[in-house]
């Protein structure tokens, strides 16, 4: 069959909307062939099942949450310093807020996964893998912190994506003054900077 | 209709079971009375109707999530430092360990909420009580940090524990380590310590 990559990529869209709207449980081939506006069938053209499926809206998840690179090569023209941290840290934050449907999404994967040893395996390597990027990517861009600070900054942002998706009202719009008090109090500041 | 306290808790211990294993939309009445062993209907005249059931179960996971005030008494009255502080945090995280259900339960509910406003309305009302309670005893006990510190603390440790629920590899068993460093670097140490 003639499978059209630009149609994959909407059918994974409209999958990530599903997931999101109706949970996991809601997430079916047909559901995701009604919301893509499809003729019944086509999502099962794409995907050989749901397990597969599962597995590209994981992909696809990380994809649509990426940055462009040319943003970041620009951001990382600054001089480091945890404020500077802090400006990645809120940009993290200000994709998941354009795109709540995939962190969303994720977030019924995740669960969906502990019910799935075979989904659950898939997301465990590409959460690890993930979180590694980000300490080379940290650590190679010379931004101030090691491999733990690091760790630290991702589970406390993740904590506050999860509570900002799911209960908003308990930080109730403080993320981005939260992200860099938190860089400011748990980064070292370098001595080039003080001086 | 008479009503047994005991079987009541029975009940949402059993709920809160078939939410970890099925996923809220797997929780229905019927499958709360198989889980609980009970003759059909006997959850439905406990409970109006699962809106009511969601919103104890809540209770019930505070509830039981909640440590003994006689443990929490006696580890207060060890010296305050930053070390105190992680020996605290290590205990949400031992009790979290220990009933996997209820945290899990507790983030179905969370993703049921962003569907069923109403449900949303008592999470963010239940968990914004509960960091401002975490807040207050943190302060009244006089720990070091302030009310940015214990926030930044709690979404660091709810990370922590999305992230083992879910995808355990990422921290493969270094979160008490974790939440050492996160206290150590993270908070400031009194004056009278150093001493």
């Amino acid at each position: 069959m003639r499978q059209n990559p630009a149609r994959r990529a909407a059918l994974l869209d409209a999958a990530i909307e599903v997931l999101a709207a109706e949970g996991s449980r809601g997430l079916t081939l047909r559901a995701v062939d009604a919301k893509a506006q499809v003729p019944v069938g086509t999502c099962s053209n794409y995907f050989a099942n749901r397990a597969e499926l599962l597995r590209q809206i994981m992909e696809r998840t990380r994809e649509r949450l990426t940055p462009d690179p040319a943003e970041v090569a620009e951001a990382l023209a600054a001089p480091s310093s945890p404020e500077l941290v802090a400006q990645f840290l809120r940009d993290v934050y200000r994709r998941m807020d354009a795109d709540r449907s995939s962190y969303l999404a994720m977030m019924e994967l995740r669960l969906e996964g502990v019910r799935r040893p075979e989904l659950g395996a898939e997301l465990n390597r590409s959460f690890r893998v993930a979180l590694e990027e980000n300490i080379r990517f940290h650590l190679d861009a010379g931004l101030p912190g090691d491999r733990v600070d690091v760790t630290l900054l991702y589970l406390a942002v993740h904590g506050m994506i999860v509570d900002d998706l799911t209960v908003p009202d308990v930080l109730a719009g403080s993320a981005g003054e939260l992200i860099d008090e938190l860089c400011r109090r748990l980064l070292p500041r370098g001595a080039a900077e003080n001086a």
